[in-house]
């Protein structure tokens, strides 16, 4: 059991790692670290974290210091802590883009203390109270360029994790970035656009809304992601999410024409191809 | 109670149809009618209906016709049906598009014992097997161009929707078509090009889509759906779907170029819009 763990951003993520942390007798004592003084106070009232210190302040006390903030964020927030720890501390992120990151680290001396980390969880909402209990466990979590940590870290990091109930993954931080793109980033976007399109074009009174169905909302709800927060992420990994998002709308470009030529055949080809996602999503 | 009551299509909207009146004590008794005789046995085998028909036996016998198949089919069923009822005999149909089945059914001097509805449930699943209990409580059923039914005939529909657990909206063919590409068609579509974006591009080691969160299959869920309904709907509804896949393609094409032009500050300012959905979508 760890004495004293810091967690840097008690939102979603960090909250509910605080909260999985303490069920699994993994920390005994959690201070959180946030720029956002009202998010540090909701979290100590909602019992996530045990205390609120200065981020040199909780660096200095905590042999693992974890930070889930925006990725923009978490590179000068990673560059202070490079300089501020020990070579026996432990810090991991949980953003999702690694590369940018992985490519400021590897000038430190201490970087060998640091493991790239994304738990592949997450939920629309943001802040403490979006927290929840349980909330990693079954899902996967990537570990990023293994070989540049130090066994010892990667080992606590990996056992943490374990206990939280998550299976590992391991890849580099450009395969990473590339595969995220894929599986979760171009999937914001096309929520955020169809929810432009939606109040875009849907003017009239609302009630028209009730006739959503479960269809409309699962494929908006993403739309309802922290703008804060993405942000950075297209921005970290704007390559690949252009590569993206070029090929999505050259795919709905396919359906456009099949419906402008009257192409139906087509269209049933293209539809039975896209079943095929069957294979991979149960 | 309705003595005898025909379903003409017994998947997964007929099916479900089926065991909700059973389950409100609205019918009796049940025939089915299904040009897929495999479907027709299974419905028998899973006791979703009491007995299976001819078209024209079925009706012949029945108070309530029932349509819930493809939307292409349905004109041409209807077309008999037409022929084969009674100034007593009521048929509704659960097509998710209403304004193609109301220019055919105008000719016909019995169209008044039509209703045209639209009960705004449904899953990716289809065939008798993806049938469910309780598939419409709480949700919304449009009822079309109510005026050109006969009274008693609107009647007996409300109150079978009411008593399965539905609320009526009321609207047009033409406003139906409208509104349902914006609030279904449209996110099936992405859907199926997001799934064949990923399929695409995707190649790797299947393992990879362990990582996929449980945003990325909200967003892709609506890719399982059966193709031999959807491909006459789009058809059917061309037109209006055309305009709001426009719509999402530039919202799309916003997004790309905030990307291309390092345009943060109006990307952000993108996603706040679509987190107004909010609004719409708890």
């Amino acid at each position: 059991m760890l004495e004293n763990v810091t967690i840097i951003g008690v939102g979603l993520i960090g909250g509910s790692f605080a909260l999985a942390l303490k069920e699994k007798n993994i920390a005994k004592h959690i201070i959180g670290v946030d720029f956002n003084d009202s998010n540090l106070a909701k979290a100590l009232e909602l019992g996530l974290i045990d205390e609120a210190l200065s981020l040199e302040e909780a660096v200095k006390k905590s042999e693992l210091i974890y930070v889930a903030i925006p990725v923009d964020a978490t590179i000068s927030v990673m560059e202070k802590i490079m300089l501020l720890i020990n070579g026996k501390q432990i810090i991991a992120d949980a953003g999702s883009t690694k590369f940018a990151l992985s490519e400021v680290v590897k000038n430190y001396p201490l970087r060998n203390r640091f493991v790239g980390t994304h738990p592949m969880w997450g939920t629309e909402h943001s802040g403490p109270e979006a927290a929840v209990h349980g909330a990693f466990e079954g899902k996967a979590c990537v570990i990023c360029d293994k070989e540049n940590s130090a066994k010892d870290a990667v080992e606590t990091i990996e056992t943490i994790y374990k206990k939280i109930g998550m299976h590992l993954v391991y890849m580099d931080a450009k395969a990473h970035d590339l595969h995220a793109a894929y599986i979760s980033h171009i999937s914001h976007i096309t929520s955020f656009a169809l929810a432009n399109t939606v109040l875009e074009k849907e003017r009239e009174d609302d009630a028209i809304f009730e006739l959503a169905s479960g269809g409309f909302e699962s494929t908006v709800r993403l739309a309802k992601s922290n703008a804060a927060m993405w942000v950075p992420i297209f921005k970290q990994n704007k390559e690949n999410v252009l590569d993206v998002l070029n090929e999505h709308i050259m795919q709905l470009k396919k359906i456009k024409s099949c419906l402008e030529k009257d192409n139906y055949k087509y269209l049933l080809e293209l539809i039975e191809d896209a079943n095929k996602i069957r294979r991979i999503i149960k």
